[in-house]
Order: structure tokens, then C-alpha cells, then sequence
């Protein structure tokens, strides 16, 4: 039994901080850097993955929308093409500040709506993954368990991890509840470490509805923004440790 | 007799076209691709790159200042590790782009108010110097003859490429007279062809003052910018080879 | 009969100029300034609404989405809170700018696609129309005739100018026919005339499925950025005197 | 006896936050709200104005530099034309959206590097003197006690506001002491709140040589992003308070 603990990090901009990365990185295996589009910028991209590389942690790109003000967030229409343009742009340039640190970048996940629209989108998902093919760094594509992206990436030849939210209650399609449902956001850390153990050990997840549907996680997302997030990690990892579950990032 | 003739390419943004590389790219033997802070967008330098290739010109980038209003000429005031980590992160990003597109990038020569900025100050020549050696990828770069900036990548051992403008009036010093001076910018075709061919093959060029000062030319500069660009760069390249220079990129 | 020609003016950005400002504004008879979010720039609001009471022609405020790179056609969601923030910020500043320049702002139009879904959607109209209602400045919001947002318009009591679109088809339910489709924009300058003449003097437009249907036009909206824009504009202004119709923006 | 307390606020963008407004503006009696340039976007403005005018603080306007990244603290070579309009453009902004929340824009204060480059260089002084001016609003500028920027509002026979730093040591010369030589940032407190009383009540404050300077102060700044800047504030008031100076904004 095995799985990754991934989360978002370098999601400061200029003269505003965000997010406990240090704190963070104590826990998990694998951190996703923003690019410098919604998050990031130059320096913290540099600063954040030397602090990785420190701590031993798995070092990936979290491209996404060129929306600073939203976050990312703001779905918004972009053309597959213009979509692959901006994938290939951003992990282009973590890939280099990367390689100039020494660190070998190991993964890409599209952040915010970009990865939401890519999970359910297969034009939009193909173009991520065509980014990430023709970047030929033997880069693994992390996608939402049973998504069009995730697809996209197999049918594109790429490494793939599939991810699950042990924090998020599902619905019985296995897609992940709207945040705005009434209990669609778990923050009960030992429900979370619970629901975490389920997932990695069974498979299976608990739906809104009441019911299970089967998942697949080789990595499990930290919401880094989350506060307490640093806890949380701490929770689920010592947790998943006590039942004899390795936690690490895929070879 | 050999020289290079470069000239900056890829300076549209998103609705807003700027320049025509394809004119420019029949006449001149090396392109400065526009990194997206100051000009350009992904899908442009995309564009622009296999522009070039097909073009059997020789691709470079042209990292400046994130300032896309004042189009990198404004001149600001970042510090040396600000410096290097936008350099960095702007080379890797054309870069990735390149290779995906199955181009090699030859090198780099900063843009607008970073080139003049870095050409004075050696503080922010080394830290452009050092954003370039971190890559590790046999990248030239590109800088004003007499500079502070081409000594900073002698001194970091990188292959360099001096550069001179047949289309500007030089001071006594060895540099630029500025532009707001009076004859400071040159506009015939055939005397800039004329003070082209007297750079490269005398190694000197005329003062604004009217004496002569040495310059060294691996690389004279094309302003795309300028009205009727592209018959300027046919006018000075035919010059050239009208006169036995073999006009061509540095290997 | 009476009709106002409206164009978009001010699109250029920094060093990037589009569109022919100077022209347009012989034949037309109300400008839509860009404010900055998806063109213009503080210099060319200020420079174009100069422009336009030199010509004599209404100045209007063109808020659009914070797109640069997409010029504000991108499909974005944001929701009713943050596009009525977004409006105020646009419309005051170049309010402001205008009063600088001894200028009445006259009205609102929303740009590309906040325009397009503020049009189909109630509660992003209401969100507009409340931007402009804070202002209280008698300013009259232009919108698709027949659309959501030019009831919010009216809702809100506003005064209000129903657009028509005489280079596009219709759908028979009186929305345009989307782009992609053929036949759905009309190059034709002569057909474009007859076109807005019937709009005007009949209140009726073809669709593409061939049959007429009702429309409503206090103003014709002229495409900037169609080649040969401004002799269209010339063209349909001549139509439309040659036939009696007066050609002047709403009092 | 009397001083205005200002501070900045508003200084937070998208979903980063920054300073703790709140707790500030009970004891500012004027605060500077961040435009959307270098810092603030359209909802955080707004919410800011409100929480400023249900705390019955004055609100005033803090353009800066377009260098959201740089937070404005950068040097940049903008021409005096482009910061008139940028300053106009800005102030403008706020100006619609304070009166949309009913609430009067009583003042002008330039932000980071264009504070301190326009207190220095008499064009840019002017240039904000004009965009100000051209409000017809009646707003008052808040410079650099005996700064080129003071002096422009003066010749532009605007009202104007003095500032001085109790918290900043200052040279021989009467300007501020730059933030990298020792001693030329003050933390404590009580020495803080013990400069501001001599500054006030006596006209001078002790530069870094040692000696006193004269300094006139209409209004004291309060820097928001110093760490226990809301507790330092309340100190400052209570002190001048005790000393029965009036801590009030200008009429």
C-alpha cells in the first residue's frame, strides 16, 4: 500500500504572502509550484523549489489560467490551442529554474479551473497533455481519478497519478460535490484522516448521497490554503503511516 | 569577414501585431524571440519560433523587464536577484518552448531598458550572466560591444556575441548616443549599409562628435521597429555580400 | 427617423496600436472608449477622448473583463458582485478622465464577451446596470436589443440606447448568429447599408434561416477592427442620409 | 495643536491579503487607499471605502506605479505625461467608486517610488500636481513635508497636506534617511510616540547625524505593513492625545 500526499505551494505573489510552504513540506511528498499566472513570480518560483529540494520533497508544475486577480479560479474560455501554448509556456519555465537549482521537475497538475475544465473537457485535456508530451522530460501528468485528463494522459503515453480528495465528498458519478453543497468540505481532521485511509486502503469513497463509489488515488491532494492546512497533513500522514500505508511520491 | 545580423521578432500581444518577422526573417540571420514580460504571449513565441525555423534563422530570446505598457524601455530599478531569477525564468520558458518545437535556442540577449541597464551596471550584467551559465545549455549571449555586460559573460565563460548598430550615431566613449540627440538615429538605407560595412570590416564606426571609435561587430542589430525594417536589413545584408562578408550566425 | 453609429475607439495598448480612431470618428457618431482592463491605457484614453471631441462624436466608457491577452472575448466567471466592481472602477476612471478633459461621459457599453453575457444573463446585467446607476451620472447604458441587459437597463431606470448589428445575421429567435457560422458576418459594404436601412426605417433584420425579424436600434454598431471599418462606416452613414434618415447620436 | 494620522490601506489584491485594516482604522484619522496598480483590485477598493467610512475615517486616494509585483516600491523612468495620466486615471477610479459608497475623496497621496521620485524631481511633481488639479474636485495632496511634490501642490494652488515620518530618521538635509543605513527605520514604540509628540509640538525631529532638523507636519504616516502597526498607531494617538494635541484630520 502506497500513495503520494501532494499540495499546492509558491502561491505567494511580489510583496504578499501565501500559504505555510515550510510547514507544508514536513508532511507531504510532492508539491505542486505555481507558475507565475495566478500565483508565483520569478523569485518565489526559485525560492520554493530550493526549499523542496531541502526538505525531499517531489517537485511538480501547478500551471494555470493567466488570471492573477481570480486565483485561477474564474473558469474562463480558452481554445485547446491557446491551452496547450500556456502549459508549455509555464512548466517550461519551472522546468529551467529547476534544472538550474538542480532539481528534477517530476510532474505537472493544472491548477484551479483549468483543472476542473480539463477533467470534464477531452479537447481541453488533450491539449494539456500534448504540452506535456512535447516537453519529452518524462514528466508525469497528475489528474483527477476517472477524468478526462487523466485519460488524456494515458491515451497520450504519459505517466499518469491519479488523484482523490479525502477532504471532499464525492457524488455518485465520482466527480467531487460542489463546494457550495452543505457538507461537500470536510474539515473534521480525523473524518478527513478516516476518509483518506478508505480511499488509499478500499478504494472507495463515501458520496453525498450516503453511499461508496470507487476511486483510484495515487496521490492525495492537501488543500495548502485550507487553514490548519500544516495540521492536516501531519493528521492524515501519521494516520495513513499507523495503518502501514508508505507514504512517497511515485518513482 | 563574417557577421550575424540580428533582429527582435515575436513582439505582438494577444489582439495586437507589432512588426513583420516575416519580411524581416528573409533578410536577417538571428532572431531575438520576445519572452512574454515585455512583448509576446505563448502562443506567439510559439509561432514565432517555428517562423524562424522554417526560416533557417537562428533563434535567441529576449528576456526584459515585466513591464508591458512601457514595452521593456522604461527604465526600472530591480535588484540583482530580481534580475536573474526574470532572466531565468523567461529563457527557460522560450526555451521549453523551443524544444518542443524541436529548435535548438542559441542565445540570449536582454531587451530594451535590462540591455542598457545591464550594459552600464556590472552588478546587473552578472546577475544576467549568472541566469544564463545556470541554464547549462551552451547558450551565447548577446551584448553591446564594450560592455559591461558582454565582460560579464567573458567572465562566467560563456561564448559571446558582440554587438553593434549601423543605425546609430556612436559617442567618443564606444557607446550609444542617445536618441533624443540629434542625428543619433540614422534613417538611409544606404548610409547605414555604408557604416555596416565599415563596422565589420574596419572595425570602426563614426562618432556623432565626427571622429571614428573602434567597435567590434560579431553581430550588427536590425530594429524591427523602425518604418521599412525589412528593406533596411535587405539593403545592408546585400551590401555586406556585395562586398565578400559572409553574413551568417556564429556556429 | 433617427439613428446613432456607434465604434469602438481607444483599443490600442502601450506601444501597440489597432485600429484607425482617426477615421472612424469622420462617420460615426458615439465612440465606446476602452478603459484599460482589455485595451487602452491611461495616455490613450485620455489622447482618445481628446480625439473624439475634437470630431465632434459622443464618448462613451467600454468596461470589458481583465483579459489583456484575450482583448476581454474570452468567456470568463466572475460573478455579480465582482462585474459590478469591475464597471464602477472602468467607468469612473475614464468619467473622470473625461471630465479632465471638459468631456460628458455619455454611456456605457460592456465590451466583448461581459458584453455577450450580460446580454443572456439576468443577474450579470442587473450587476451592470447597478455599476452604472451608482454613478449617478445620467449615463445611458447601450445594449443588444432585446437582451437581458438592456432590460436590467430599463429596470433600473436608466435611460437606455437598443443596439442592432448591421454586418451580422440574426437567429430567428433575434439573437446574432454566433461567428463561426456561415453567412453570420456580412463583409459586403453595400449589403451592410441596405441592411442597416432596413433595420432602421422597418425595425426588421434577415436571419440566417432566411425569414425577417423584429429588432430595435437606436444604434448601429460599426466593428473597428473589421478591415476597411471606416469606409464602411462612411457608406452606411451616406446610405442611411441619402435616405432621410438623421444620423446623430441620442440627445 | 493638531495632526492627521494616515496610514495606507487596501493594500491586499485578489486572494491575497495584506495588513490588518481593521484594526488601523480606529486610530488613522485618514487613510490612503490603494488604487489597483500597484496594489488593490475593484472589490477590495470598495470594501475598503466602506469599512473606512463606517470607522468615520477620511478617505484619500494612493496611486502608484502599474508594478503590481514590485508592490510600487520600484524606480521606473516614466515620463511626466504618462504619470499625469496614470495618476489621473487612478484617482479617478476611486474617486467614482467613493462617491457610488456616498463617501467624499478628500485626499491625494502618491505611493512607493513615485512618492519619493516626484518629491525629488519637480517635472513629475508637477505632472501629479496637474492630474490633480484637473479633478476639480478639491482634493488635497499629502506630500513629503518640504518636498518638490509639497511645492507643485502649492504652485497648483491646491490645498496640501505636509507628512512626516516619526517612525523614519532623517539627514541634515531634511529628507528621509534611506531604509538600508542603521537607524533610519525606528520600531520602538515609545520612541516612535516620543518623536511624534516633538515633531508636533515643536517642529523638529533628530536626524541620523544627531542633531535636529526642522520639519513641518500636517499629517504623520503610519507604515500599515510594519509588524504591530495597528498597536503602534494606538500608542502614537493616545501619546499625542495626553499631550493634548487633537488627532484629527484636516478640515
Amino acid at each position: 500500500m502506497r500513495v503520494d500526499l501532494n499540495a499546492d505551494a509558491g502561491e505567494s505573489f511580489g510583496a504578499w504572502a501565501l500559504g505555510d510552504d515550510a510547514a507544508l513540506l514536513e508532511s507531504v511528498t510532492s508539491v505542486n509550484v505555481a507558475c507565475g499566472f495566478h500565483a508565483g513570480d520569478p523569485s518565489i518560483i526559485r525560492r520554493t523549489i530550493r526549499l523542496a529540494a531541502r526538505a525531499g520533497v517531489r517537485v511538480g508544475a501547478h500551471p494555470g489560467y493567466p488570471d492573477l486577480q481570480g486565483f485561477g479560479r474564474r473558469t474562463m474560455a480558452l481554445g485547446p490551442g491557446e491551452v496547450e501554448d500556456i502549459v508549455l509556456y509555464q512548466v517550461s519555465a519551472v522546468l529551467g529554474m529547476a534544472r538550474a537549482e538542480g532539481v528534477r521537475l517530476a510532474h505537472v497538475k493544472p491548477h484551479g479551473a483549468l483543472y476542473n475544465q480539463a477533467a470534464r473537457d477531452p479537447a481541453l485535456a488533450a491539449a494539456v497533455a500534448r504540452a506535456v508530451v512535447s516537453l519529452e522530460s518524462g514528466l508525469m501528468l497528475v489528474a483527477l481519478a476517472g477524468s478526462a485528463l487523466l485519460q488524456a494522459g494515458v491515451d497520450a503515453g504519459l505517466p499518469v497519478a491519479a488523484e482523490a480528495f479525502a477532504d471532499r465528498a464525492y457524488l455518485a458519478n465520482g466527480t467531487l460535490a460542489p463546494r457550495h453543497l452543505g457538507g461537500a468540505v470536510i474539515r473534521d481532521a480525523d473524518v478527513v484522516a478516516a476518509r483518506a485511509l478508505t480511499i488509499v486502503r478500499e478504494g472507495r469513497v463515501r458520496t453525498l448521497e450516503g453511499a461508496d463509489v470507487s476511486v483510484r488515488a495515487d496521490t492525495l491532494c492537501i488543500h495548502g490554503d485550507t487553514p490548519g492546512a500544516a495540521t492536516l497533513a501531519r493528521v492524515i500522514r501519521t494516520a495513513l503511516e499507523a495503518a502501514g500505508v508508505l507514504v512517497s511520491a511515485p518513482a
